[in-house]
């Protein structure tokens, strides 16, 4: 196992009605900005709640953040933050608000350029404003973590950033929030939180054995309840809390102590939403299979371990068990309604010359747990993506 | 699943070598009080380590708190605490001196006489002297939770106390300080470890599926190495590490959330340690399987999970595979040299009256998820322990 640090104080209110608790749990004297995304928000009855809950709290209002949100529009929010002396902010909404809120929280005091924060991947943070979220989708972990990834619209590039001066200080997960979402978010949501894990579990073995039968716990349990969540037509509380708690553990740091991380698969399906507007989730989906294809040399040990302990896949030789376990990953987002080429997406081989001259751009040249996926790897995955 | 809240602000440094990082951990103006067990914190060099990290900080020593720390000793603490006006507490050992710890920090700066600590479980507490924690015996998980239990040597009453003031700001975890163990204490990290998480998990099902499938990969790490760390006589790094971190994430709040939880078997098997002076976790290995065997009825679908998820039993009836799971986990504590009957320490059924009344003058007398477990139950229970 690999020397780790870990630390997570993000407090979780998980349940039914835990909207309502956020009165007890944003200071009493704040200035709250409200942050969210389009118009379900208010559609749902989610931003009332809210509003209900702050009760006399002063209170501005922040809509229109992006998935994939954009550096440009979370300014005008830095904007707002600073004229009106808001010194708290609470997001509502998925992960794009969150991460949205996370660099609106990091901007509002820095002093100089705040794309510095991005370009810095974090380091230049010395204060954030405090703020809590209200989620809304559950998918991208992010709040539980101190991660954010922001796009800047103007030359599509996405940047990540991270600090711990951005973990959420709570959130409030209520499963019945999830009951509005139409079944491409639902699924979406499926795909990201199964390879997020995937991303910190199919490296290379190093006797990390809690971190490898969580991370087989968490994608076993997402197998289960996915296809409930998104395919059946009934509604069911405990389908939807189990698929937000997985999505929310597979993403705060616990599978991730001590063992190597890939991460790949994100950064070379990020150019496809950067260059083509693609969803986050639906570019893994794409991508994962090709990428775990053609890089099963390096993660031999930790693919058989996959099939065996993620898909009960025993028998035959080690390469048949690996397309085996690849194949049924596939078949189990294309389940789920989430493509799984680029052709499904009228993208074709002309287009993977562009796809790479941005990962080279970005310096993004030597990736995944060893550092062995250069732009030759990377090419070779979107012609397999085809 | 149960509505929760869980939050875990501990901070986790993890691996080899780290107890240097204390001077960066620990605040450069404290004043601190280091407070150790018996004379293996001296003998091993981890003091000596402790005392060079901590550079020039003021610093006082407190050695000699017991297994099972009484109040008494631990008021002694107190005193020094308030007589040097000490303002951090670094505990050195294992689950008992990070409890009494937990208990000076808490006790430091308390109005009134401090046994109201105790007395309300805690919720006396406002207020507790920062501290971190110097891991050396994995077992309690105290090094990444809010609980502690304390003993008042005058009247053989083991007590309780939570709140999270408590927590630990940090905690060095470092396997090789392991190195230096006893085999018998290791058998009792790994039994104690074990039956933490049985606590979490053997009750009845809530559709936790991540809580379960966690819980059961704790289980399994356990069995996996735990004869590994007592029997085999070469000393390896990842079994000791994984041990560690098993044993931390089996109480540091991740599996409880959201689940029932039972509790029976430490509250029942406590009064051996009080009555008796049996180590805790060699209690834990003596009731579990009785307990699980008389309950069996209340938490049949959780045994039967267990026996096929933890154990591979999958064939033959209900009672048999849970028979045989029960059976499975006793030899698993001998096989580690823990005994798992009340005759092994020369305790009979004339001790049983003693034993349910003092349960009873403690109001013990409702334990267990469902609240079903007692005195008459409690008194199967150490009478299918002999």
């Amino acid at each position: 196992m690999f020397d780790f640090e870990f630390q997570n104080p993000t407090r979780i209110v998980f349940g039914k009605n835990s909207v309502a608790k956020l009165d007890a749990l944003v200071p009493a004297d704040a200035r709250v900005l409200v942050l969210f995304g389009g118009s379900s928000a208010e559609r749902t009855g989610t931003l009332a709640e809210v509003r209900a809950a702050l009760g006399k709290r002063e209170r501005r209002e922040f809509g229109g953040i992006e998935p994939n949100p954009t550096y440009e529009t979370l300014m005008r929010a830095v904007e707002l933050v600073r004229a009106e002396k808001l010194n708290f902010l609470l997001a509502v909404g998925g992960g794009s608000v969150i991460d949205g809120t996370k660099f609106v929280a990091a901007a509002a005091g820095f002093e100089g350029d705040p794309w510095r924060i991005l370009e810095t991947f974090g380091g230049a943070v010395t204060s954030a404003l405090p703020f809590g979220t209200v989620l809304t989708l559950p998918a991208t972990g992010s709040e539980m973590n101190h991660n954010a990834v922001v796009t800047r619209a103007s030359t599509h590039t996405k940047a990540f950033f991270a600090n711990p001066l951005v973990f959420p200080k709570f959130s409030v997960l209520d499963p019945t929030k999830t009951y509005t979402l139409p079944s491409n978010q639902l699924a979406n949501g499926v795909v990201d939180a199964f390879v997020h894990v995937v991303e910190q579990y199919l490296t290379y073995p190093v006797e990390g054995l809690v971190q490898d039968r969580f991370a087989e716990g968490l994608l076993r349990t997402l197998i289960e309840v996915g296809p409930k969540a998104v395919l059946e037509p009934r509604v069911d509380y405990d389908t939807r809390a189990n698929l937000m708690w997985s999505a929310t553990m597979a993403l705060n740091g616990v599978i991730a102590a001590g063992v190597p991380q890939d991460w790949a698969t994100h950064l070379v399906g990020h150019e496809l939403t950067a260059l083509y507007g693609i969803d986050h989730a639906r570019t893994l989906a794409i991508i994962l299979p090709a990428m775990l294809g053609l890089r099963r040399d390096a993660k031999r040990a930790k693919l058989l371990q996959f099939a065996a302990r993620v898909w009960d896949i025993t028998d035959g030789g080690e390469d048949e068990r690996i397309d085996q376990a690849i194949e049924k990953t596939r078949t189990f987002f294309e389940s789920l309604g989430v493509k799984t080429h680029l052709s499904d997406y009228n993208i074709g081989a002309d287009a993977i010359d562009g796809l790479v001259a941005k990962l080279e751009e970005q310096g993004l040249t030597k990736l995944g747990e060893r550092q062995d996926v250069t732009p030759t790897i990377a090419r070779r995955v979107y012609e397999a993506s085809l």
